[in-house]
């Protein structure tokens, strides 16, 4: 069925695509209080997971089903969010990715700080120090909601939850998966306070992560690729682990490490994390 | 101490560095037999597993330590391998990534067949189904790398091993692990000759990889991230094995879930493999 759109955008000066645009600055998104959702199945998983839109963009030449994806717009404009139809050229110039799908939403900022958390008894926790690469935190919390991971703090993140990068890696993930960021300082003394411990990855052990108690209330930390975590988080942890290594490189992609050593926790904690 | 270059290139317009460009395209990497690896680190890493360049292109302006790097360069023109020298322009035409620092080799094409695998008794092997994305396969080769996986094997590839993003993602461990390119039929019949179990990953098991014997000769197999494996590839497995998933997308990153099940294998292979 077609929808009726409140407004047309087909000039690549129109001040609504400039905006768009300029969120691509983390600066900007902060200012706004904005996140940038691209893409149908993104979109639909942000909106599953209780956000509400601010506005949607959406391109119906560009729509791979038109017919079923635009109700996503009626949905939207019935409960009161602006839509906002854009011509297939205007839209290229306001996609992030390459091939757009002829979704693009604003959203309210992922932002949480630890005291939002809500989690339950004996939680498991991942940590991600220092990244900065996007695309591996999206994969961390692809992994993160697939293994049940309770939430995902971001330890002096370079990066920032609203990235579209980080959205886009995510798939969506980042609004399904409860996440924060804080300093290494306030993080240490938050789990401290809730009796959490601190597994740090690192290859400078003899413990694996296999031979490792991950059971009971645990924040697995992962760092860069390049460096790994600082010296500051691995003095604070209580138990230090490592990934067995023997190739030529011995170095993983950060992401696959955080999946190896998320995935041994989920195998340790049994049956009822399945 | 400084080196004498053979040649020099500053004109964007040079043959040389249009050949370079034009390997961009798989179709020219193949008839021409060659592989770009570009990158210092991957460079070192590719001589370092046996591979002999045909031609190292450097611009000591773009070096992060010339003076240490650059004998690199000296090596390679002592053991008669054509090294030419490129203006930093020049060399950022000729560049895939972006922040090139300095260093760009062609080599031999990484080209195995299976029968040209020469593995131990009772290996692990990786087997990658249709993967097209090549920062995927770049994250496995590394995860194989680390593991001591014995070969992985692309079944019906849509990229190739020669992939300049393949090679990058690699982090250069395309040259250190063995690999081979084949179809499924020959891959199958290739395994049972071998005594080689196929375990395939799939959602559509209630087998987790962690309750399956993943020791002896084993292949896993992981299929694109998007579809899985082929009914084809499912149907000849000796085993199916899922990861437990229950987040709200249930889906890995395709190189996560290979990092998970290929990493349980090597615990369950225990102390020898570590």
């Amino acid at each position: 069925m077609p929808s009726r759109p409140d407004l047309e955008i087909t000039s690549p000066a129109n001040p609504r695509l400039k905006q768009v645009v300029g969120l691509r600055r983390r600066r900007a998104r902060d200012d706004a209080g904005l996140t940038v959702v691209e893409g149908f199945e993104e979109l639909t998983l942000a909106i599953g997971a209780g956000v509400r839109p601010r506005t949607v963009f959406y391109a119906p030449e560009l729509m791979l089903d038109a017919d079923a994806q635009l109700a996503l717009v009626d949905d939207a404009r019935r409960d009161g969010v602006e839509t906002i139809r854009v011509s297939r050229s205007a839209f290229g110039k306001m996609a992030y990715r390459e091939g757009p799908d002829g979704f693009l939403a604003l959203v309210p900022a992922v932002r949480r700080s630890l005291a939002d958390l809500d989690l339950p008894d004996a939680p498991l926790l991942l940590i991600c120090e220092g990244l900065e690469k996007p695309g591996n935190l999206g994969a961390m919390l692809r992994t993160a909601d697939a293994a049940g991971v309770d939430a995902v703090i971001a330890v002096d993140p370079v990066t920032d939850w609203g990235n579209p990068n980080v959205v886009r890696g995510s798939k969506g993930t980042v609004f399904a998966v409860p996440v924060a960021s804080a300093t290494l300082g306030e993080t240490v003394d938050w789990l401290r306070e809730g009796g959490i411990r601190l597994v740090a990855t690192t290859p400078d052990t003899d413990a694996l992560h296999t031979d490792t108690d991950l059971t009971g209330g645990v924040a697995i930390a992962v760092g860069t690729e390049k460096f790994g975590l600082t010296d500051e988080a691995l003095a604070a942890a209580d138990a230090r682990v490592r990934i067995p290594m023997h190739g030529a490189v011995n170095s993983l992609n950060a992401s696959a490490a955080a999946a190896i050593v998320v995935y041994e926790a989920v195998r340790q904690r049994g049956s009822a994390n399945r």
